[in-house]
């Protein structure tokens, strides 16, 4: 049924690549099929102004997609003077989540920020962008306390996400592009490693959606970003 | 539990003006507790750019918030010279609602824009936004009638929304902006009367929320939405 | 000779709604004829960057036209990313004539804002405005006295405003939306209870107006601002 | 009682220089006092947008301050990307000015734009402009007609400008700097060679200004704006 | 001499990946030292608005750094809202660089627009946007022929860049940016296989520079963009 | 060959007017043949954020070109909300060219702010800028000394600029806007009265320019740049 071969509940491979760049105190290249996204976290010993004498950290997260990471060229945003308002949504999600997978007070008077930036889009842009933002939150949380700018890893517990669907009618998981264009409802589900929920977000794009499909994405989803967590974790046990 | 006395099911009432002004084409005033949301739909004969020649119309909603709606005052968003992300968020997530209650293609070349603009805002104020969009949505459509722009009505169904979320370790229903800022999962669900789902959007802040919790909330959505959609059919009614 | 029956000399009746909003300071929903404007004030204990260290205090304003307050809906300022000149104009005319009714250095270092937004526009929206806006900036200054901020209401005078104009020929008070579109001449008046005058700003709309188009406009001003403050006083002294 | 000497009802020399640069087809510097304004006016064989169709021309007018015209340093307005309410408003008031002075029917579908950019500014810049726009513009009407885009000048009368005030509580004529910066009251005045009004724009900086005091103010505006029109006739008749 | 062992006159190692990416009709990721650009070609059949109806076609390019291509993080000019005075030099030096690449006349009505947008910056990122762009633009030109959208290439010639500078007092070439942050002269050549210069931009930034210096610096580039032209063929040949 | 009579190597007429408008601490008319740039010099006894606490002064400079400078007017830019590519370019060079005229330390806690406004541009107002912004600097440190700001005048030394360039294949020196528009090549050059370089800027605006060419250039700006020195010395020695 799925142009790819796909089964239903096949998620796309997903390769990590740490360290992608060299100044970055976390460099994350997460490819999940075609889309590759480059995640770059940042330390800064600051905090943004309505946080400051609060004795608590932050983590704030940036997306952009390159203009020609799409099939046809988009306008660059900075040319245009203006993030869209897609733009904009994506990365108050990114960084929702990632805040989910931090102790804040823990983190202290530092901010992290994580770049976002798609080189190549084929779906599940703002996913891979999640999943791949954990592993470079991560690198730099390390670095902080290899640096002793923090004694021990503020980290709750890992986050990864998957974009689930109803497409012809069935619920499938990790919709490519094609997949996305035509399917019924759309769904991003950010979950932890133990099945906690952080955030879910879909929508109906033809009719509605029932209780049943609800349940049955939701179960897609859970299986999915378990296996994630497991590249994750592998992913950051190298090196 | 609730600081309003109000059982954790149990929604705030809900008073719906039309014709509250003189000029649109819909104009509802939709009051939810103290949450006052004007909604002017304004019917244009024309569709946007990337609609044309294809013979269908249009559904847009924008969203603003008026400087001291809130219990301190916002800088104005014009003043600003530019919307923020919430704003751009909600706007966007109005609209797609509200497609879903219209068959776009019996619309023909026409635009429909809702102004959804808070008066007064004490929690909920996207849902009470959809929930009177929808009823301007359908004066605008019968004035089209009316006026011999279409032979029909193009509604395909009703749609209503409410916030749900977890409070104190409890699913509560519609909080209010006391409940919001304290809540540690807060949802938005947009239903149509049939119990169709159009859009759920849920976001933990505090830890996680389990799917049990979800289970909980979508049903006391579900319920909510259905009493907000015959309080919509009885507005509508009248006249 | 006018569309709505009035004698030229006749202004629109006016209703005052105080306390229309529950957050803001002092709130206050004016309607002239059609014409709706919401009227709030904020309170801040700060003063803007070029009067610190000067013991005075500030009074400002900013206006708003609700996208579909007219007749036909106009483009949303905060979408468009700019204040159009005419609300550039309009809130500097509002915020300098309440300043003429307040005596700045009794205000100490605190900054009232009002926010004056347009519900529906039938003509003579800023001179509505002035009018709503100085019964708010009276409830605010009451307010922070009753909060113990300032001894006693810093008030110098009451002021209130209205529009006049040449319609076919005929010095007119108070235009309505058709009246101004057709008027030779258009001039707005900002006038305190005793008759000073606080602004005057006249323009030629068809041809140039005479000297004694002049002393007649300014007469039919002088009354109906007259009866305003009764009427902002018999508001004012309710509750 | 002027720290120029001057009577209050003496106006500066005014000084005008046609031709002043070669490529505009007109263009004037006038000085009045200190104050030196270069108006430009540009002739273009189009109408803006809301005229098409009708068979009318256009007149419009930008103003701007360079960043050094006054005693100290301005931020310009293109780095700030943004032009102030302040620049705005004038440039709407010259640009209303000088339709008052053409037939706009006569014009036929073209635009005269007049950018009036301020070299120096001793107070009066935007009645400066006014005046010297006015004969920018007659230059470029009697450009057109001798290209033969116009069979004959499409001018109704001169227009001339002139602020007053009252200044240490006496009615002055055209105040400079120093005086603007004192004065309880301000005044812009725009009429034609005939006395007849095109735009008042009085506002009490001070107090409030009495019935008499703006009979006076009117006054010497009358006498000064006959000189200007005077002036600026000699100018146009040389060559 | 200089820190990385490399003798004055010896450029850095060039590596060219050719489609990179899998959408852009040329996609070149080019790395000179650890330097990285991606340069991406995309194809538009329609020209800009100036130049419609001369039956030629246009080159153009934009630039950008990803927020942490650099040493620190710089703020995302999307977000910013605005493109900084160096990025908007820099994308019109390799817009101009390469329309000298190209017979705009044969190029027909199609339009080349050539992202570069820097992965990781030390130093000479816009050199080694011009080297990777002009790789990328070939590839454009085969598409376009293998496409039928022309008949052959319209590409007259390869250009390639590179930075040499005066690094205590000594004339290098290819600086890193360790090198770039402290000489004494910067300059940027383009230039042709064959030596003719495209483009010459040198800036003093401590003192002055000599002829004898430009000299030597003409010299130093001269052969270093040979080597280039030549990686360039290499990497075309591929295949 | 050239429209004007000029030999290649021939630059147009100099006149340079000190003291031109009053308020600016240096205030220089530059004309280049009929290109005319006034050249304001601000100071203010502060430094930008980045040099706070260094011990170091700045010089920057601004640049705008009149909406009607020009043979057909340009939007202007405060209107259109944001400066050109080209603008920056220009405001960038004139501002590092100065730096190379003073010693920064010497400055002390002050900055310097060259505003250069375009009069009226026949080509080459990025070197009339220049030249005329050095004198005005000049004055603004003679100003600095004579206010006991600075015990002397930091300057190095006089640099001017001159544009060459290649026209119908001939090197020429100083074009006009009819030449400059069609030149082959376009280089503008800014140089000390030792012959030291500080800036070259060239582009092959059709074809390439060889090394020959580049020489001959070289040798007609050096030979300008001697010349414009003793202009601008013989100016600053009057009064």
């Amino acid at each position: 049924m799925r142009a790819t071969k796909r089964t239903p509940e096949q998620s796309r491979n997903v390769k990590i690549t740490r360290h992608y760049t060299d100044y970055a105190e976390g460099s994350v290249l997460i490819e999940v099929g075609n889309t590759k996204v480059l995640c770059n976290a940042s330390v800064t010993s600051s905090v943004p102004r309505f946080l400051r004498g609060q004795g608590k950290g932050w983590v704030t997260a940036e997306y952009g997609l390159l203009p020609r990471a799409t099939h046809s060229r988009n306008q660059r945003e900075a040319a245009r003077g203006q993030q869209s308002g897609r733009t904009l949504e994506i990365q108050r999600l990114i960084a929702r989540s990632l805040r989910a997978a931090v102790n804040l007070k823990a983190l202290g008077d530092h901010t992290i920020t994580i770049d976002c930036d798609v080189i190549q889009a084929d779906g599940g842009t703002r996913c891979a962008s999640i999943t791949g933002a954990c592993i470079a939150l991560v690198d730099a949380l390390r670095w902080m306390v290899a640096q002793g700018k923090l004694k021990k890893s503020p980290l709750k517990q890992m986050i990864a996400a998957v974009s689930v669907g109803i497409y012809k009618g069935t619920p499938v998981c990790d919709l490519d592009y094609a997949e996305d264009a035509k399917a019924e409802t759309d769904m991003n589900i950010v979950m932890t490693e133990t099945g906690g929920m952080i955030e879910i977000q879909g929508t109906a794009e033809v009719g509605t959606f029932s209780h049943e499909q609800l349940l049955a994405m939701l179960s897609l989803a859970n299986n999915s970003i378990k296996n994630l967590i497991i590249e994750q974790k592998k992913a950051l046990s190298a090196e």
